[in-house]
């Protein structure tokens, strides 16, 4: 859901990219974004693509081709990271979890300490599982080891606290469309001093010019033309994160934690288990399993064509085994969660009863 | 300028990425894309970024490591091009003219039947000279030499032919701010059928995961997610192209043809003289010579202060010697330029009077 003060802020009349207004909305959105980040990096800002251009922008400026690259995998978003590094060239090593699991501190450890790689990536909020993947001990350990941190908050941005500088991580991005409630079409991004040093000493040029963040900042610091930014969609990030500080951050994450609490209770009563262990639970992606013998589309379909309402269901080894249900930005409400509890109730009565009825 | 019904199109409620009504928007999109290019190839649709992204597109999935890219270089934008093919690795051969002028046929042939490229790349209309280049010679010399050609059409598309297929370029993009009269944030882009082919030969995979045309065409053909796509810019571009279609492709250039010609005509009385040759010069970016002795950055902002006029100057070898004035889209108008016309002269005059009372 994108609030209705976001859409008209995208019929506003559009300025030039080198437009004093244009460098004003930057400015705010580059100080908004640093505070849900949680970090006081200078270079923090919006990349011209949705969340995906984030990841590459992360990958193409510091998976250096021929360097050792470490990636926590356990889920979709992680080998979409492993992917685009290899694409970069660089020496791609793998630890697995199977999907809906995090990885402990220790083994986080032993990873880093065993593979001593130059780039550490790892995904926050993992929308394929709903899995929160804390990131100290990975922090710490690369930076013993001397590598950068890459983290995909793409889902956690803005519902969540991020704590970029607390937690350690050298580059996150993350979208427009999850906790900041905007239509995608953007991703913001950050970088720590000690990556932004790394960048310095590149010796080969990234190569992608669109997403050269030594180019970006020249532009968004240096107000030298690189390429025409998408300006509607800068208002509207703008006036999403004016929202946001309206509502206060932290008032923003209690409500995010509060629905996730009582969705989960709900879903609890209704026979279902969750799929990630409980204090690994993203607040705003909730993947409670499919109870056995029920076809999770057909609910699905059943909410969608009766109730209106729309919720995932699980890909690749989760297929079929859990539902993905979103209470994000704007959308998490106690409304919503008596709304779909209430429907998926009398949805899986009603499977159930078929099921029989078949039989 | 953006018309109203684009911004009303923006503020339409957002649907997913594997909605059907988004697949409905984009093969509209497609349709009508297909129209303003001039073409009929299958692989025509909207990039997720901005104009530049659309070359990096072109260039990332053509122009391959160690392979000779051939770029005809007369304009800022060409330089780009290079730059983004030194960057995948290409080996890039220039051929240069002063900026504002253009390649004739003999050259062009000359060129590349001595380098004998793997892929070509001209920029049709280049907004920093306001010079067109035609392709069709380009074209067949590539053709013969096995080659494959990109075309820049950034600036033309949707206020001049840009006929992909009756010129024989192979891979084309563009911007959606300029002719298609919509904010920035689309590029959109063409393939055509022996591009794809070489496409399908590459062995090593595109650097850029975002921009791979495999993987997107998986997407806009197959309906397999790819990346989350900016809806509401694609829903700006939908409406953009409509308002194409009510005004008529032939009619809409006829416009632009008729005012750039006005245009001209009356910076001739007013003693201007046009940078570019007559017959190469574009209909939308026009770029009269600042009269010698004329401060061009005094007048632009006499021109911005007292009658709200936003012309541009030139840039690179052309800084302080010519203005660009833009007449694109739904700017392209007879009120426009005599508005331009009447202001103009009266700031070259009070720049002149000022000047002689410096003296």
């Amino acid at each position: 859901m994108v609030a209705p003060r976001v859409y008209e802020a995208m019929s506003k009349p559009i300025v030039g990219y080198l437009d004093p207004y244009c460098f004003q909305v930057i400015e705010e959105i580059q100080d908004e974004l640093r505070k849900v980040f949680g970090t006081r990096n200078e270079i923090t800002f919006p990349i011209s693509g949705t969340g995906s251009a984030g990841m590459e922008t992360a990958v193409a400026n510091f998976a250096e081709p021929g360097e050792k690259c470490a990636v926590f995998v356990n889920g979709f978003f992680s080998e979409r990271i492993c992917e685009m590094a290899r694409r970069q060239g660089a020496q791609v090593v793998r630890l697995e979890k199977p999907w809906g699991e995090v990885f402990s501190d220790a083994e986080a450890r032993e990873f880093i300490h065993r593979e001593k790689p130059r780039i550490v990536a790892y995904v926050q909020a993992e929308t394929s599982t709903g899995a929160f993947q804390p990131g100290n001990a990975i922090c710490q350990a690369a930076h013993d080891a001397d590598a950068l941190v890459i983290a995909d908050c793409v889902t956690s941005l803005g519902a969540a606290p991020v704590e970029v500088d607390a937690t350690g991580i050298d580059i996150a991005y993350s979208c427009s469309q999850k906790g900041l409630s905007c239509p995608p079409g953007i991703s913001p991004a950050t970088v720590s001093p000690r990556a932004w040093e790394r960048l310095g000493k590149r010796t080969r040029p990234v190569q992608s010019w669109y997403l050269d963040l030594k180019l970006l900042e020249g532009y968004y610091k240096g107000h030298k033309y690189h390429h025409t930014v998408p300006i509607s969609m800068l208002y509207a990030v703008h006036e999403g994160l004016a929202l946001i500080e309206e509502e206060g951050l932290e008032q923003r994450f209690a409500r995010h934690r509060r629905n996730h609490l009582m969705l989960v209770s709900a879903l609890e009563k209704l026979g279902l288990r969750m799929h990630v262990d409980e204090g690994h639970r993203l607040w705003m992606l909730n993947t409670p399993r499919v109870p056995e013998g029920v076809d999770d589309a057909k609910v699905r379909k059943r909410l969608l064509d009766e109730y209106g309402i729309e919720i995932l269901g699980g890909f690749g080894p989760l297929a079929g085994k859990v539902f993905r249900i979103g209470l994000m930005g704007s959308s998490s409400t106690e409304e919503n969660v008596k709304l779909l509890i209430d429907a998926l109730e009398k949805a899986l009565a009603a499977e159930s009863a078929q099921g029989v009825a078949e039989k």
